[in-house]
C-alpha cells in the first residue's frame, strides 16, 4: 500500500507542558508531506520526526489560538534560512491574512521562496486542496472562533494489473491505464477479456480526519461516514462536561461517539487538558463507548 | 552572598536545531527574575529550569530578529492561562509595540493583567529599571536592526555588621541601617566607635552584561569596565569573519577582545552559528585570547 502515515508532533492542549506540546502534525501522503496546525516548538518536534521540512508545502491551520498556529512565523523564516524555493501555501480561517501577513513581513522580509496565505469559509464543506491523490475537505467545527477541521481523502485507486494475464494474451502497454481504470480489452479476433480477468481489486481508499477544536457535533457523521482515522479531541473528561462545554471542547464520551456515529475505523484522541495526569482514564472513558481508541502522543506515528 | 544567577534556556543562532534553542536567558537577582529575549520553546525551556514563570515582571528584548522573540506571544498567554495578576514589562527596539501589540490584541484578548510595552533607544547608554538593589542599562550594539545589549549592576551594597560588637556596645537596633550604610556611633559618654570596627566591607558589587547581536564595538569596552560577567555573541569562528562582518555578527577572537577590553572577569561565549559542530573549537579560540571564557549552553545556571 502506498503511504498514508500521521506524525503526531503536539497534542496538548493551550499550554506547552512537560508532557505535550500543543497542536501540530503531518499527513505523509505519498511523500507529500501536509501539516495541521503548527504550534511553538513545532521545528523541534519535526526535526525529532525525521520527517524531511522542505516536503512540506501545504499547511492547515484550523484556527487561530495561539496554540495551533504560534509556530508559524518561526516555521517560515526557518524554510527561509534553509534554501527553501518550492511556494508555500496556508490555509486557515479568516483572519489569516490580518493577522500573519503583517508578522512575515516584518519577520520573514527577505524569503527565498512564495507564501501565499488562503482564507477558507469555516461554515460550509469545501475541497479546499486536490492532487492527483487525495483531497482536502474542510469539516465545520464549533468552537469559541471560527474553526474547521481537515478530512483527507484519497483518490479512488486504481486496480492491479494481473501482469501473467497481460504478458499471455499479449495486451500492448498503451492500454494498461485504461484496463486499472476498469476496462474490458478486445482482441484482434474481436474476443473480449473482461477486466475481472486482467485486473485484481484495488486497494480500499483511506481517509483521515482531524476535528480539533470543537465541541460534540453530531451533524458531522455525515461527512465523516466510514473514515479510516479519527483524531477528534478530548480535551475533557467525562466528569468535567460542564467546562467542556462552557470552553467550547468535546469529552472523552463525545468524541468517542463521534467515532461511533461516524462509524469510524479507528478513533484518535488528543488536545489533552493539563490538568490530568493519567491520560489511561480518557482513553478507558472513551473504550467503553468506542472500543478502537488510542491516545494521541507526541513523536507517534501511525499508519493507515 | 545574594542571589545573583543567571539560566541560559537558549544559545544558538538563527533557528531552533537539535542542540540549540534560539536565545533566551534568565538573570535571577534576589529572586527577582529578569528575563533577557524570548526565543520560540522559551516556555519548554522554562518549565526545564525549574524557575518560576511568576517571577518574571520584566522581559528586555535585544532586538526584533525572531529568533530572540518569537517565544513572548506564547509566554504572554501562558502567563494568563496560569492566572497571572502581576503587571508585565517588556522591553526593546521599536518598533516592538506596531509588532507586538496587534498580537497580544489577538491571541491574548483575555489577559488577566496587564502588558506594558517600553520602546527603548538603542543608540544611547540609558538605565531602563531601577529598583531597590539593581539598575539595568543598555548597551549600544551594531546589528542589521536597531539592538542593544542589557547591564545588570548590583546597587552598592551595604556594610556587614559584626553582631560582636554590636552586643557588646549595647547598640540599639535602630542605628543598624545607618551603621550599614558607614556612619559612626556616638556612645552616650562621648565615645566614637568608627564604624570599619562595626562592620566589615560589603560584599564587591556585581555586574553582568548581555552583548547579542553585534559586531565587535570596542567602543562599549568603557561601559563594561570591569563588568563580573560578560556574555557575548560568538556567532562565527575566526576563519568566518568576513561572513561575521557580513550579516554584523561577532567572531570568536572579537567577544575574547571585547572581554578584555572590559577587563571583565569572565566571558561567556553564544549565540552559535548552527555550522559548527564542536563548539570546542570556539572556546580555544577565546582563551587563546581571553582565557576565563566559558561556553554557553542550554540549561547552565552560573552564579556570580
Amino acid at each position: 500500500m502506498e503511504k498514508f502515515e500521521i506524525t503526531i508532533l503536539g497534542c496538548g492542549a493551550a499550554l506547552p507542558t512537560p508532557h505535550h506540546f500543543c497542536s501540530s502534525q503531518v499527513v505523509n501522503i505519498r511523500e507529500k508531506l501536509f501539516m495541521i496546525d503548527c504550534a511553538e516548538g513545532v521545528q523541534t518536534q519535526l526535526r525529532r520526526s525525521r520527517l524531511h521540512f522542505n516536503r512540506i508545502n501545504n499547511i492547515f491551520i484550523s484556527h487561530l489560538h495561539g496554540d495551533h498556529c504560534l509556530g508559524l512565523i518561526g516555521l517560515i523564516s526557518t524554510f527561509a534560512l534553509l534554501g527553501r524555493t518550492a511556494t508555500l501555501d496556508i490555509w486557515g480561517p479568516a483572519p489569516l491574512i490580518d493577522v500573519f501577513q503583517p508578522q512575515i513581513s516584518f519577520f520573514c522580509n527577505n524569503l527565498t521562496y512564495k507564501v501565499n496565505l488562503h482564507e477558507i469559509d469555516t461554515k460550509s464543506r469545501e475541497v479546499i486542496y486536490e492532487d492527483r491523490t487525495v483531497t482536502v475537505e474542510t469539516i465545520p467545527l464549533k468552537h469559541r472562533m471560527p474553526c474547521c477541521g481537515f478530512l483527507f481523502r484519497e483518490k479512488k485507486l486504481m486496480r492491479h494489473i494481473r501482469r501473467d494475464v497481460i504478458n499471455a494474451y499479449n495486451i500492448p502497454t498503451c492500454y494498461i491505464n485504461n484496463i486499472k481504470a476498469g476496462m474490458d480489452y478486445t482482441l484482434p479476433d474481436g474476443e473480449v477479456i473482461p477486466n475481472e480477468s486482467m485486473t485484481t481489486p484495488a486497494d480500499p481508499v483511506r481517509s483521515y480526519a482531524y476535528c480539533s477544536d470543537t465541541m460534540f457535533k453530531p451533524s458531522n457523521a455525515e461527512q465523516l461516514t466510514d473514515v479510516t482515522l479519527l483524531y477528534h479531541e478530548s480535551t475533557f473528561m467525562e466528569k468535567d462536561k460542564v467546562l467542556s462545554k462552557k470552553t467550547y471542547h468535546s469529552t472523552t464520551v463525545e468524541a468517542a461517539e463521534m467515532a461511533k456515529l461516524a462509524n469510524a475505523g479507528q478513533l484518535m484522541i488528543g488536545h489533552f487538558s493539563a490538568r490530568y495526569e493519567d491520560e489511561n482514564l480518557l482513553l478507558e472513558e472513551c473504550r467503553h463507548v468506542f472500543p478502537d481508541t488510542i491516545l494521541a502522543n507526541e513523536n507517534l506515528k501511525i499508519s493507515i
